[in-house]
């Protein structure tokens, strides 16, 4: 009953947001949770892009789909938005429901 | 100094909010944090319920109670309410006070 | 490409923002996002204390900053604040940014 799944954190900038959850949509992520936040980015060039408010957004899926979601990121975000994204292992009451039903 | 506890998320609708502490403290956890966040359910059908606010609660406890809280949470919430609740290994550093002196 | 680093969450009254965000800078932390919390604390004495706003700071760090953040933290605050420090695993992309250019 107990499912060991990732949860996906990706922080980025609010103006990502849609783009953000779109490519979510795409790999069949259905759920997810978004908090709002501010911090600054490591990358001391890309200071300025980080004032206001940024977004996080959790998401729990399988192993495949947090590989997939991390490098879908990082090839469509990373060279040109201050955007972290990192995963780490949860484990899930009733996780079934956040398993995919078909394979990639 | 630095032991290994879980940390328990639940994401849930606000108006569960103190319903949600009081199964808590009915575990003797005293202790949690709370985040506003939004999000979209992984149950379509229940992505209605999902709009507007939610809440993130975490709180850090001993392996069995985070057994219990989520057993809990999923007996009497899981049927009825988009509820999540996940556990994760953290290290908390002065952990002691985390653990609960009596037994369930 | 992946990267296994830790994440360290600190949770603590608003009023210490910028004397964490020093502690962090001063041990070549320039990452870091920033939420905005409550909760009840775990020390019945304090829970005064954890009315209002209270800010949860997450930063990416390697394993040994890891440990002297939350070593400095605990030195600092734990006897006079109600502040809560732990660490998770996270598997982080392109995480070589975080991780510090020279030994402690």
């Amino acid at each position: 009953m107990k499912v060991r799944l990732k949860k996906v954190t990706i922080v980025a900038e609010s103006l990502l947001r849609t783009q953000l959850l779109k490519l979510l949509a795409g790999q069949g992520v259905t759920g997810h949770t978004i908090t709002l936040a501010e911090g600054s980015g490591s990358r001391g060039v890309r200071a300025s892009e980080w004032e206001g408010r940024n977004i996080q957004i959790d998401t729990i899926v399988d192993d495949d789909t947090a590989d997939l979601l991390m490098r879908e990121i990082a090839a469509r975000f990373f060279d040109h938005f201050a955007v972290i994204a990192y995963s780490c292992d949860v484990e899930v009451l009733r996780g079934e429901k956040f398993v995919r039903p078909e394979a990639p």
